[in-house]
């Protein structure tokens, strides 16, 4: 088994891991810094963040009669997820997706069940048989996908919540960017949970993940929860910053943009396939994905390489950054082409 | 199975938790807060902490030769520990001691082997049988235990330390009022990890534990380290806080002596018997405990009650507080025994 760490980039522009370009600005630092001040660091936190967690209610509307669980990111709740299972047990998912799936799966001694995509959709009957005959008790499904950028067939979705008795684990990391989204399902399905972040909305360093579902569920969850997991420091920065819905909103919106925009640029080369996306990153096909890599490595550009992944040979993917970032990329890209006009990128 | 949760105190003295009462000056704080102000949370955190780390090794004198593993708290790494176990494998601890221990064994779905305590020291036969028999993959020592106070017999340690190829975790959680520790230890032995955490030195809000071992050891384990475990505001946070060793070592002298003292005033009740502390709390025996207990919460004062506990009715366990705090308590004591002078305690 190997560890699932990343190198220290260093002096990058850093295109590579979904992170929000924009940093809260110095107002709300000045107001932030104080406020942190007053946080009592010698006691133990509040254990169930009563007031973190009504600050996320608003920032998501997530309604009062919804539960919610806090974990250390979105891994700590499905490393919970996991332990919630037996002995011997399986958690199901699609590839390509979130590589924590199956590494978390491994590392709490569970066996993995992996249904392929089809042309980066889920294969249902592929899938139903799956869930019939390996009977998985979870079921994890990001929406929108990571590593390919798309929303997964709706109808489809739905099919596979009304088939099985597993809970479904809709993990929504991309919620703020997507056009769709199942917190209004939670209700009508029993088996159905809702995973997100603030990792792609401002805040990957406050390592913060959300379980939404039934009270009834995640009161059951809640009992595998390690106490105080949630740090004093995390809970008063997260009350504070979420708290500013229409400055996230603003930020949320330039992104979208932003994607739309650089989506247009790349069409326009035609030795690259762009695929649609719904998140705050692209997808793109290039018969010399990994000579364009390193181009970009030696320019201080990090994107991320996806070729040794099984089914992405070739695919890169950038992650949205702020318009400069974006024109600095596009322009090393230009950069790329004008060099290697002669080569052979078929 | 039920979740290890604590209630919200409110407005309580709080001598129940272990926490250190000093909170950082004014001046550490604005110093503080303008260096917190810096930190990118739109970004990743640094996986590795290597400066945190840095920190850890200067404050508590680790050599650069051992490994260091960071956690959210104890209980994280302790996770870790037990997620390193094979299915149905065994962990071995001793009773009373941390309830972590068990709990975590049970949410991993790993067996729990339990060595009574006599008269709060090592069972040594009683435990090198169960080791030879029961083969624990790994057994957890609290040095100074918890909740006792006491450090356990030296020799018994390397005795079981000796006997087996099981993994033996010293947690000396309480080390900084201990007049013994284990550091020194761990490259005698290959079998020996050392577990720590700021919790009790001043940090309890921000959740921050570290293994101490060979790094041959602590790099199988980073294997199932989630990644990106410890958050940006807790590398920030403390890698600023730990470098201030003067003034923590200040503050744990100061503890030290309000222990003395609070022991020598405990001492003075007939009807209470005070045990030994090496640690930052004081664990005293009343035959009406339940009462005392209950008297001191109507005065807003909260020890914690181990009755419960098996092997520990009639047992309190009494954080150090300041100075006044612990002369708050003790006056509480006074008007309690002043109200019950008639009652029975035999």
């Amino acid at each position: 088994m190997n560890a699932y760490h990343i190198p220290n980039p260093g002096n990058f522009l850093k295109l590579d891991a979904m992170e929000s370009p924009y940093v809260p600005n110095q107002d709300f630092l000045t107001e932030f810094t104080n406020f942190l001040s007053k946080v009592e660091i010698n006691r133990y936190p509040d254990p169930e963040a009563d007031e973190l967690v009504l600050s996320l209610r608003n920032l998501m509307g997530i309604d009062a009669s919804l539960g919610i669980l806090l974990g250390n990111g979105s891994d700590e709740l499905i490393q919970i997820l996991a332990l919630a299972c037996g002995e011997g047990e399986s958690i199901m998912s699609f590839s390509p997706s979130f590589v924590m799936y199956e590494l978390i799966t491994k590392y709490t001694r569970l066996n993995f069940i992996d249904s392929p995509l089809s042309n980066f959709d889920i294969n249902l009957e592929k899938s139903i048989d799956l869930i019939k005959t390996k009977k998985p008790k979870i079921i994890f499904i990001a929406y929108p996908n990571n590593p390919t950028g798309n929303l997964f067939n709706r109808k489809k979705i739905e099919t596979i919540i009304q088939s099985t008795d597993a809970l479904v684990v809709l993990d929504e990391a991309y919620y703020a960017y997507a056009d769709d989204t199942f917190l209004n399902d939670i209700l009508k399905y029993e088996n159905l949970v809702l995973l997100r972040t603030i990792s792609k909305i401002g805040f990957a360093g406050a390592r913060l993940g959300l379980l939404i579902g039934s009270k009834e569920t995640l009161g059951e969850l809640n009992k595998i929860r390690l106490p105080y997991n949630i740090n004093s420091l995390t809970q008063a920065t997260c009350k504070f910053l979420l708290n500013k819905k229409n400055y996230l909103q603003s930020h949320a919106d330039l992104i979208i943009n932003e994607r739309n925009d650089l989506i247009e640029s790349l069409k326009k080369y035609r030795n690259i396939t762009v695929f649609p996306s719904q998140a705050n990153f692209v997808l793109i096909k290039i018969l010399e994905s990994e000579k364009l890599f390193n181009f970009l490595l030696e320019k201080k550009i990090l994107i991320k390489n996806l070729s040794k992944i099984k089914g992405l040979k070739n695919y890169l993917r950038i992650t949205i950054g702020s318009q400069k970032d974006n024109s600095i990329f596009i322009s090393a890209l230009d950069e790329f082409f004008k060099k290697n006009k002669n080569a052979n990128f078929k």
